[in-house]
């Protein structure tokens, strides 16, 4: 069983979670009230970066379980952990401005190229 | 193999394709077109339904399968099925009016704190 | 191990992601600015095909997989190739008027009952 994988992806789901808690807050915040999803520009964005994180979910989750069924846990783990970071690091940017969301965006998007790699490689080596 | 949740799976994922085709017929009802999604709060909060559930499915999802695959499939499905009534009683009442959103909220909310509990539970016991 | 299954896991996935980038495609060309999204019919539309498969993506990759484990890998797979390819039509329907999105969209949903039908067969057989 591929414990290592488990456990980040509760920490994923966990952030995941976070997130969509500071949309209310923003809400309040901000004024804007359910059930719009526009009408200020600072929410607007605490809203994207929740909406975007939820996009990334069924990319994310099926290739780090592919890399961790097909390939290697620990290995899967580790890309999950910096995938987890690089969503972290685009929450406080992109929670600041616009432009600033693109290192955290570009981490992450490396994170799932290489579990994308690790679940063709593994895979290819399980035929 | 855990039947039982494979079970509850199906039904969430029917639950969740339930709930989206509610968003057309409130179109039609409130008069939205496509592509719009906003334009009438009554339309909105079903939308919204549709949304909420769709940004809780990959939290639900993998804490039902880690409960089940570590902890048990019994309790995983049956935590499953409480979920499951929360997100309809999430739907008629978020339907009616914004506060009543909150009593089926919660329940599906607790649903997945002890579906989480379980799964950690499980990893800790397995390692 | 259900290798083709994963293989189709992969390609959806990475339809997903290729449908995620027409969306900033959409917004450069209609400028619709972020964190918007709305502001131009073209954008929306989209925007739209990007969010329906999104929200199909729990929908589909549950019984994908259920069906998979509990049916045929083969089967799956191969009805995880249709589903890509409807929601391949469905894009390119969608992007040209809201009407051409009907063709793309029944494939795909067929797929899908299909799917289902092979979970339940599976898991019925199974007990």
């Amino acid at each position: 069983m591929p414990h290592y994988t488990a456990i980040v992806t509760l920490l994923a789901v966990l952030l995941h979670f976070l997130l969509a808690t500071r949309v209310p807050v923003a809400r309040a915040k901000f004024g804007v009230q359910l059930p719009a999803t526009t009408g200020h520009p600072d929410f607007e964005r605490v809203f994207r970066v929740h909406m975007n994180t939820l996009e990334w979910m069924p990319i994310f989750l099926p290739l780090l379980w592919l890399c961790a069924i097909y390939f290697n846990d620990g290995a899967a783990a580790l890309l999950g952990l910096v995938w987890i970071g690089g969503r972290v690091l685009y929450f406080t940017g992109y929670s600041q401005a616009v432009e600033k969301r693109t290192p955290g965006f570009f981490i992450q998007a490396m994170a799932c190229v290489l579990l994308l790699i690790g679940a063709i490689v593994g895979i290819v080596r399980n035929f």
